[in-house]
Order: C-alpha cells, then structure tokens, then sequence
C-alpha cells in the first residue's frame, strides 16, 4: 500500500479539505506541488505568504481567473475549517479495505482525457472495483451515455441498443451512476457477454465506469445498490471527493465535467429541457470533444433536452450506435454486426430506376404496361429526340426494363413489382 | 381572357412542348423571346438556326451548363415531335373554364423566389382556384410543409399541430398535394377557421397552395379528389406542365424545386430515408432557404429522412410551429398562443436555487432540513469562509431559504417544496 508516499497522502487529503473545480486550490498545487500545499493549508496560521500569494494570483491571472474569491488567502479561509478533519491515511486504509485506491497525475493510469481540463483537473481520483485502471489512458475506448433521472421506455430501449453497438466494439460505458438512464447504461454495459478485450492477450477492460460525485465508502443512491455493486464486481466506480464526501448538488455538476473530459465522446440519450445530462454535454462541447444526442418525440418532453442541443449545434443527432461510433473516430473497421445495422440503415430496398440518367427515366415514364407504342410516340412523349429514345431503349432493355413488343416497347418489371394503378409517384 | 396576347399564347405553348428544367428551352426563351422561341420550334425545319445555337451555347456555358444533350439542335430534335401537339389557345380557354388560368414573368404576381432558379425557372405557371395570387410575391409568408406518402400516425399529428401555428400567424401552407403529409398539410390549413388576412383590410389570402406535377385539368392522385376539390374552393392549384400533361416521375422530382423556391421555408414533417421531401429539401438548401425537419423515434423508419437532413447539416431540427417561424424570419411578434407555447418550451418550472451564486449554492447544500447548524459547521460543511457563510446566510435569509433556529441555521422551502429523502440530485 501507497500510504507512505507524501505525494499520495498530501492528495488524498487535498480531496477532503478543497471542494471539486475550486481553481485557487489547483493553483496552490501547481505553485507549490502537492506535499507544500497540504502543509500550507494544515499548518499555517495567519494571512497567507506572500510569495505563494503572489505566484497563485499570476497563475489565476494567466487563467482568465481573478475573482476575490480566487485570491489564496480567501482560499485558505474556507479550507482550513475542514482541513483538521482530513485523515488521508484513515481514508487510503479505508478504500483499501474496500477494494480501493487513489491515482494521481504522476500515475501511469492518470486519464488521458483529464488534460483538456487545465486548472480545472481533479487533484487526485478516487477508484473502487476489478476493473484494468489502463483504460482510463484512452479517451478512444471511453464513450459516456448520460441522460435524465426520469427516463421513458423509449429512453431505456435506445439506451440498450447503443450500448450493446459500442460494447460489441469493446467500447467501455461511462456514466454517472444516477437513476434513468444512467442506470440503463450500466446495466445494459454489464450484460453483454463476455466482457471485451481491447486486443487478443490483453487484461480484460472493464464494460462500465461509474463516476460518483459521492465519496465511494457507499453505493449513492440507494435504489442502485445492486447495480452499483455489479458495477464495483465487474468495471469502476471513480470520484474525486475523499470517501465520506456526500453528494452535494456543486459536486453533482463537477462530476459531470469529469464525464465529459475522460471520454472522447459524449452521447446524450434522453433528456429533459433542464437537465444535467446537458450540463456533461456542454462540458464535453467547450472541451472540443464530440457530443452526440438521440432524437425522440416532439411530443416528450424526455427528448426536448436533446432536441435543445442538436438545434443549438452542441451535439451532433445520433440514431445508432455506427453514428456513436463515428464520434469516437475509431480507425478500425467494424465488426459484421455494427456494419450490417448501418447498411441497413444506408438504404432501402433498390428501385429499378436508380442509377438511369434524366434522359432514360423521362423514356422509362413513357413506356406503356400493356399497349405498346412506337419510338416516334415515345419521342413525343417523352419530350427526347430519336437518338436519345434509341439508345434509351438499348440500355433500358439491357437491365430488363424495356422489351419490344410488335413494331413497339412496353415497359417490363425485372423484380416481378409492377405498380399500382396510377402514374407512380416517387414521393 | 387575355389569349390574344402573343407572349401569354407563346409561353402556355411552351408549357406543353418543353419538360420542366430543360435549361435549353429556358436559355432560348432568354435568347430570343418566348414568342420567337415558340416560332422556331414550330415553323423551323433542318439544323438549328446558327445565331441561336451560338447565344444559346453561350448562355449555357456561362450558367456551367454545356452537356451534348443541352445543344440547341438537340433541344429542337426533344421538342418537335410534341409542337405539332400543341394548341395553346384550347388549353388557355379550358383553364378558364376550370377556374384558372396562366402566369408569366411579366405579371405583377410572379412568384418572387423563381429569381433563384435561374435558368431553372419555369417558362410560366398555370393556376386553378379562388386564392388570390399575390400571395406568391411574398416567400417570408409562404411555408412548404412537406414528408412520405405513407405517413404515421405521429407524422399526421405533428403536421396538424405545425400548420396550426403556422396558420395562426397568417403563413399560407404549400405543399405537393400527394398522400400522407402532403394531404394532411392540405387538411390541416384548410380546416383553420377563418382564414387569415395579411393585413386588416387586405383581400383573404389563401391558407394553402398545392404544387402539382402533372396539368390541373384533373385532380391527382384520386384518392386526394375531395381534398384538392377543397384546395381548388378555398386555396390555390398551381403546376408548371400545360392540362393534359400526366404526373411523370421527372415531373415529380422537377415540382420539388418548385415548392422549395416559392417558400422563403421548408419543413419536413415526416420522411423515410429515400423519400421526394428530401429532394425538395436539398433544392431549399441550394437556393439558401432555410430547411427544418421535425425528428421522430429512431425506431421509426418513417424519421429516418429527417434525421438524416439534420445529421448532414442541411436542415434545421424543428420541434414546433414557433421554431418553424423563426425559420421564416418574420420581423412582426407572435401572438398569445404562439407566444405561450414558445414560453413553456423555453422553462420547466423554476427551482429553489436558480440565480444563486457559486458559493450560496455550496453553501445552501450545507444546511440541513431538520437539526440546525452553527456559521463555524457550515463553513468546514460548505468548504466556505465564515466571510461567505455570513454574507450567504443573510443572501438566503432574504430569498426565504434559510432561516436562523436557536444559535444555528437551517433550510427552508418557499414553495412548500421538500424535495424526497436523500441528497438532492439535479440530474
């Protein structure tokens, strides 16, 4: 166990005593790294120093960031109440126990994704589970399906679907561990089986990550105890609050932007007009990466937060999990079963006339299904002249779509559907 | 009856001799007059005349326009056969026993959005009905609602509900008088009562235009007789192909054009993924006109078109009659009803801690229902300064969230709102 290492036990105590996103606290870290900050924070009585003062106002400054409230020694005011009540060796020994951990940025496993957050980076992250930490390297891998607490059928039907598209690519499925839809994304990601490799003979990577905005000592909310705990059996949960946190609604909101940036992709499946899972996808939109939302009724009001974001060009329209996928920008081909889904999707059923130039389908429309007519009457017709009206009936007769009949041309059906009466109508 | 007018007689001639979007005939007709185009595909025997060939090679070149089949012998070749055909001045005498007649470029009524066909344009419109024709100088008050012939039960509904709004606002609905969405568009305007007027004073305009493919001479497709009866009592018929002319499906594709360039916008209400709406969309979007779609369930491969606009960027999602609007830029306000069904789009109903700064939210977290809390145990809870504590507390005392108890504080809920047991959750 890591515990000995000052690194590790300055930042699993900052995650006690600094609340998620406070930019002063990041700064401090910056300036002064990690071990000096604590003691700072812990240890120093008084105004602030003046030099750590000054570097983290510049820091802030360079930032665009410099409210009152920023300055280190407002900073030191509201984390020195909490930071007598900091045990890092208590909590490490604790998460531990609980089949736990803490990484830092000097991590291997350190999420690639965090570095678009800037100041904004959690100072350490919290972990619980079996789950392989590496996947947390690839934003690629990582694809997060939020959405609202009150999810419809239609919500939880699209949100197993995609699932099960990006799991058949050995995509793993972020999400926030909320009631809805989050739940559904879970879920959905722990029954495929078997759980995905990333390539053949590597450790396996975990189906789902749960990002908490809660201290990992329990399972919140209590109605997804089970699924939390298949969760902590099967893949991750992550926060970066300190265990015994509870899950404030500032922390709800910070969390969402850790969504955001661990994955390289954020799909939207069902949200209201005011929702959280908004709040993830425009963190994800500012921070460059791409975002994606499911289109529904216009009658739900459980779709018209998607609808929001799509008519305000902060997500692209998703209907399937080959569109999620083209979010992540895999370079790899898809397996048989994404790929049939999306030709399916490209077409459907071919016509007799695709591919014929303008002039062979005005020809086309003047032959007749029984009576036949001459190339004069069909030139007139047709509105084409002799030599267009010839060659038409060569090429036409070709695909089986022209026979001659007596000194004229009828029209032949190759695919044995002949039209309902009426001139055809390709509307 | 204005027959005796060479132009008029030249171009209804023209309607019966010419398919539409046959940019040669287009270009002579610039070249040379419709009157003289007319006499030189009637009268003119052997190679085309080679002062019009040349002017109108040149006319086509410069439009990008310069494929074999656009020569003007070959133009001459298409055309003969039918011009013996022709007999403007029986066609002109039916429309007007019919109830319509005929419009060219030189009438006061001509539709203003032909200018942005070009040599695309029509070489005139025939008309059938009692609406009054100066609705056509007026895009911004035109709006073409289009979709599939075999619309669902969601797609007739969302239709009926934007033409509602659309005609609460005074737009007149065009749309291409098919099956499904088309008829239902139709329906839906007519059924509005009463008509609306432009301006107080001003004669009624029609609710509805329906574009037709094939000559208004007869009412297609049958099964819409009654319906296009309605159009003809109430609204107008306009189509550019002479009576008599049957509803090719060149004819089909070339009346899109025609919808989309008379409306400054066009909606698809309900599309499959290869469906006619999505043509008339595409020309909308060439010519610049705002293009909306309305999304639908994913499972529904009756949405599929829509989306597929919406994916590729060349339609706008569109989930009600006053997003539709914004599509038409109207400078003038909507009503009430219009108004309020926007407004109830726009909010959910308001929470407790909308407006509150960072800090009042940390702090408002941190006070508890039941068992009030010191200023010194809200500031370790909240992460706060007792600066921020004390300044929140009075910040929340006034908006009636927090109310002092003995010595310490706690939560109040103004609108009798006590949110469930467990932290509160904004997702």
């Amino acid at each position: 166990m890591s515990n000995a290492d000052p690194e590790v036990l300055a930042r699993a105590g900052l995650t006690h005593i600094i609340e998620p996103n406070d930019q002063t606290g990041a700064a401090l870290v910056q300036v002064s790294g990690a071990v000096e900050a604590y003691r700072i924070i812990r240890d120093h009585t008084g105004p602030a120093p003046a030099h750590e003062q000054q570097q983290v106002a510049e820091l802030l400054d360079a930032h665009g960031a410099s409210r009152a409230s920023l300055r280190l020694d407002a900073g030191l005011e509201r984390w020195r109440p909490r930071a007598a009540l900091a045990d890092p060796q208590a909590d490490l020994k604790l998460m531990s126990t609980l089949g736990g951990g803490i990484i830092h940025p000097g991590d291997g496993n350190w999420p690639q994704g965090f570095e678009a957050l800037g100041l904004a980076a959690p100072l350490a992250l919290w972990y619980r589970g079996t789950g392989n930490l590496a996947i947390l390297r690839d934003p690629a891998r990582l694809a997060a399906i939020v959405g609202s607490r009150d999810a419809t059928e239609y919500g939880r039907t699209v949100t197993a679907e995609l699932v099960h598209g990006l799991r058949a690519r050995g995509i793993c499925i972020v999400s926030g561990g909320a009631y809805g839809i989050d739940a559904q994304a879970h879920q959905a990601a722990l029954a495929e089986d078997p759980p995905a490799r990333a390539r053949p003979g590597e450790p396996l990577l975990p189906a789902t990550i749960a990002v908490m905005a809660g201290g990992l000592n329990r399972f919140y909310p209590v109605g997804n105890d089970d699924l939390l705990k298949s969760v902590h059996r099967q893949g991750l949960l992550i926060a970066e609050v300190a265990p015994g946190a509870t899950p404030t609604r500032w922390r709800f909101l910070q969390r969402n932007r850790l969504i955001a940036a661990l994955c390289a992709a954020t799909v939207v499946a069902e949200a209201r007009w005011r929702s959280g899972a908004l709040s993830t996808a425009r963190h994800a939109a500012e921070m460059g990466r791409e975002v994606g939302a499911i289109p529904g009724s216009v009658f739900s009001a459980n779709s018209a937060g998607c609808h929001r974001l799509i008519r305000e060009g902060a997500a692209i329209l998703v209907t399937d999990a080959a569109e999620a996928l083209e979010l992540l920008k895999l370079p790899d081909p898809a397996p048989a079963d994404v790929q049939a889904q999306q030709a399916s999707n490209d077409r459907e059923e071919p016509r007799d006339h695709d591919g014929l130039a303008i002039q062979d389908l005005l020809l086309l429309d003047a032959l007749p299904v029984r009576s036949p007519r001459t190339a004069d009457q069909l030139a007139a017709l047709a509105g084409l002249g002799m030599g267009a009206i010839l060659g038409g009936l060569s090429r036409l007769s070709t695909r089986g779509l022209a026979e001659r009949s007596g000194t004229g041309w009828i029209r032949r059906f190759p695919n044995g559907r002949e039209p309902q009466r009426g001139a055809p109508e390709p509307r």
